[in-house]
């Protein structure tokens, strides 16, 4: 199922400001649906798939070194019901994490997970996951992933934004919204780009238009 | 599953903008994810549950008249896939139309569905709807919804808009969102009520927050 693609690229965007604010031309812009996902740490990736296993390519993401692994796991929430093909995202990570679109949790039974950055994961529900080895039962960490941007520190210079700021992203066409609360994360090793998840994405009908605005 | 109860109301706000304007107190606004579901004509309600049958109350929904109903119909997409369950929404209405989100298009087998006001569905794609004593095929009819929001003529002139002008829905909270393109929808039996689907509600946390704005 296409909603089941990970980090699917929805609309890549090719905004030119050129001159806006007398900076020079604007970086490039690309705005992309991140489908629901897993990120594992070693000790998981041990249970759940073998002593000493690794993660491998199934295709790179946007972002150096972020990929899209073929390694699947299937995760059971809170009634017992089950989300199979649950694509990790590699490199491996120091915690354990699954964000799902709101959607998805509550076809997995919740009721409501709550909203946060990456990483953020204190309070958030658990639930047990399945691989091919083993199982893990996640004490916490099914966020649902907050809409962020990732930039450098060149890119936030162009916005005038610093780390941990919220801009607003429009997006246009008959289903047009404004995100409201997209947070900046600025990183030397990144390239502009929103990640919004696939609620976001089918709400504004991000497949819809190239009329995109990333704004403070 | 919570998901396919239509009219599911996740939020009503009472908004009192006491004196705005100087206009007094505001109307009440009551802001509701619309789950999928049907209208039908009479000539495909024959079809579908026998000649002369009628919609039966399920639950009277917030506009006077409206009611979800107990009948449901099945719906095939173009790839045989296939939503159950679909709930009708009487009374019947001239024409038969299929109201999805685009989450459920996708899980239909659509790639793609038009956002449109409810009636107009000229060049939208079709299905093959099955009821207990019969099958039609709609050659058009499937849309996505767009956001709007029904009003009285004394709301309308509080608000300042007229029948066809767009406003903007404010939805606060983490996932915070602007809708930019609210439809008024102008009826003297109407009640101040703003629809969205379940993508967007699920897309801005509808559920999470009383923090909502209805504005020009």
């Amino acid at each position: 199922m296409d909603r089941t693609l990970v980090e699917q690229i929805v609309r890549q965007v090719a905004l030119e400001y050129l001159g806006r604010n007398g900076k020079g031309p604007a970086p490039q812009l690309a705005v992309m649906a991140s489908a629901r996902h897993m990120h594992v740490c070693r000790e998981d990736m041990d249970v759940l798939f073998g002593k000493g296993s690794e993660l491998t390519v199934y295709k790179d993401l946007y972002q150096a070194g972020n990929f899209a692994a073929n390694e699947k796991v299937t995760i059971v929430g809170p009634r017992g019901r089950v989300i199979s093909g649950l694509r990790i995202l590699g490199p491996m990570r120091k915690q354990s994490q699954v964000e799902l679109a709101f959607t998805d949790a509550i076809m997995l039974g919740f009721d409501d997970i709550p909203v946060r950055l990456s990483g953020d994961l204190k309070g958030s529900p658990g639930g047990i996951v399945m691989g091919p080895k083993g199982a893990i039962t996640l004490k916490e960490g099914i966020i649902r992933a907050a809409i962020h941007v990732h930039m450098n520190p060149a890119e936030a210079a162009y916005f005038g934004v610093k780390q941990g700021d919220k801009m607003k992203l429009r997006v246009g066409g008959g289903a047009g919204a404004t995100f409201n609360e997209v947070h900046v994360r600025i990183d030397p090793a990144s390239r502009l780009n929103v990640h919004m998840d696939t609620d976001e994405a089918n709400a504004c009908g991000l497949h819809l238009t190239k009329d995109i605005e990333l704004f403070k």
